[in-house]
């Protein structure tokens, strides 16, 4: 295998599509959400192609007892209404510096193939605590991006995220631009320790506005009521620990 | 040297043969394996090349004042009954993510030169406690390969191992079946704290069913009771420490 | 992208121009002179080059919402009076080892387009310790550079930095040489622990009076009784706590 | 520069050389016998290549404020009395894996220009005490080297050492013996936690005897003298602190 090999598993007709990028990250936000697009719009999605390389760790997955290797998926999504989308999912992120840039070249290289000249990050911005009101933050390439994001509830603020944004979220957006895509991260606040189906459904419900598709959420709301449940019994048994204590949510560790 | 240096140390004429690797994971299950089948049939063997990479550690081994520089060898082997085989052993992993792409290819282009089409990537799987009864686990490129080696004992498990199949083994299955190679790996339960002839015996009686090959097992056994032996007496160790307590597995160092 | 891009933002005509490096380092003392010199020579700067790498982390920043792709930035000075100077800045740092030379070469192949064989290199000396009297340390590539930078107050002590100079600062004497520059790196004592705009303003004094221009310090002034005032708190903190104890700059944690 | 960039600084003609290589590593042995075979016989040496490369640290050494590029060195060195050899030295190792292959070739390189078809790779292997005999171990790629070192009392051990030879030294067997070379390998026994000068002369007094040419130890001797001091001083320290104690040598910290 070379450095990258795409494979083309189908090709689409797509019209101006505008691709969706949910790679894993903070709270599992991005893909969560890319995830639920696929699984809501299985009948209306083909999976057009998978991307190999040596910047994913070398390893295979295994479902009951049969491997597939690692890869990033790029799915041709044609809703009954909306815009068209190309989403982009795996289960891994580059492992190297470079790596970060060869991975995002190549999805734009297959966007444009596709004939895509806009863009979604998706993603998680950590707070370091527990959420009640699950705001989305935004950042995009050009001021012209601002107004209309604005309208639909996205905060931007002043230097955040402070570390500004790494991986191929941000690539997407930096070499992007460089290629004359409008990009767009949607960062769902987050705690940092958990899963978080409610971040990623708050990143959809700005997505789905925006691109004016439709999708039901109860497996989404399900999976949020189940980490409730988690939440909530590490909070009793810190409590009983505890005894009269406060418990802090500083001691929650990373639940999947 | 370049990257990859493969040299040609004899020519072999096989029949179909398999390629089994074993070079070295946990509990070095597949490497005692592997070694195991190359001491019992060592006037059926032929080294036939020798894999250099500057991807391996930047290191020569040294036994009675001789060096050699680190390398993997592939046996040829056409025992009297079964299958002919390839054997790929070595004393080191690729040192990078990439690295382990570059020779599960090097190792593949090797196995397709001398006209392999199946293979069989042996190792150990971890359960982090001593172990009694010696199950086999197995994982498979495609779903046909399942049913021939459920009836030989090998277990597939929903969802294990847990963390995929890493290193050359797992792009072996990975790589290999993008080559149209029938792949499999075969785990032998292990603890993970020990060399574990026991486990790299389960392995073999597996193997052994399946490409009808045989091999004595003595000297394996004897090396199995060596280890019992080191395990007994660090458990006695720990009893007499801990007088009364019962001893911890979890105590057990790794014993080469 | 591939390793290396270099942008052409515009074209300015330069007179034996002679290049100021300031990335960041050891108490942002080479970043903050060369930010100054481009803030108070604004109307005579033009940024001519852009230079992304995948040396650089895969990374944007955002600023009020909106994205930039990590890179190190070029500027071209025409002062009024004083040498025409090419000023490098940027906010990270290549990531790897082979990344430092990488860039270097880029940057320095920049300057000769420019028509510069002439460079200084600025960063900042750790001394461990709060510093009273400001020194600039100095280093060439040529002994024949030591006595006009001597006559300008520049020490040059024996085996000093210690360690030698590390990164682009480095390798912009080491390769600069090789390709015919006379490479000067100036090196303000600061203590390691802060931002010191102190060491920034006592290596800018240097390299005025050598480059004979002319820049206002009324905001590197500020900025360096804002930190006065940091370490004050600090230390105030300090003594509340250690009551009679005297305090200790040991102590003082790095505030940017 | 490129990843590799060899500077002809003279040219010599020597008559069946040998290359010794005393890179930095355990104790500094294979550094301090190569430096001192350079001082003693200075008047006999040419410098005739550096190798420059990306695999070293991005670096310059200062030296009375004067800067030089972190390379290796190598000098023509024809003795009166004895074999010519090649010397290589340096400050620094490779920083990667593949970096030691790459450099490695480079020597040998210029090693096969020279007409070099021997080489003798100089370190230490660390024992973990202080040493009161210095033994010099050996290790050989060809099992006909082993006669004449073992008569000049160099020692072959089963085993050791015991993790191989690693780096620059070990490539030099390793990858010379691929190419025809007789390569040997001798480590002076050392604690590990000092510079060490009487291990160096121990390895040296093996060479003088083999390649027959002749140098003062004096200047070693003194510096060994030097160590005894410091290692006299810490044990005194180490009493003084524990009093009745008998002082440990594995409180000794590494000191150069």
């Amino acid at each position: 295998m070379d450095e990258l090999d795409i494979e083309t598993v189908a090709e689409a007709s797509l019209e101006d599509p505008v691709l969706i990028e949910g790679l894993p990250g903070v709270g599992h936000v991005g893909k969560l959400a890319a995830d639920h697009i696929l699984e809501e719009l299985a009948d209306e999605s083909t999976l057009v192609r998978r991307v190999y390389s040596q910047e994913f760790p070398p390893q295979v997955t295994v479902e009951d007892g049969v491997t597939s290797l690692t890869c990033a998926e790029i799915h041709a999504v044609t809703p009954d209404s909306g815009r068209d989308m190309l989403v982009l999912t795996g289960d891994h992120q580059a492992q190297t510096n470079a790596g970060h840039y060869v991975l995002t070249d190549a999805f734009l290289d297959i966007s444009e193939e596709f004939g895509a000249s806009e863009l979604y990050a998706l993603g998680g911005v950590p707070t370091g605590e527990l959420i009640d009101e699950y705001a989305v933050l935004g950042a995009v390439t050009d001021e012209s991006l601002l107004e209309p994001l604005e309208e639909q509830g996205v905060e931007f603020r002043e230097d955040e995220p402070a570390g500004g944004i790494v991986g191929v979220s941000g690539l997407l957006l930096g070499l992007g631009e460089q290629r004359g895509f409008d990009a767009v991260c949607l960062m769902g606040e987050t705690s940092g320790y958990l899963v978080d189906p409610k971040s990623a459904r708050a990143v959809l419900d700005v997505l789905e506005a925006r691109l004016e598709f439709e999708v039901e959420y109860d497996s989404l709301d399900d999976r949020a009521d189940e980490m409730e449940d988690v939440i909530g019994k590490i909070q009793e048994m810190e409590q009983q620990q505890q005894a009269m204590e406060v418990p802090s949510d500083d001691d929650l560790r990373y639940i999947g």
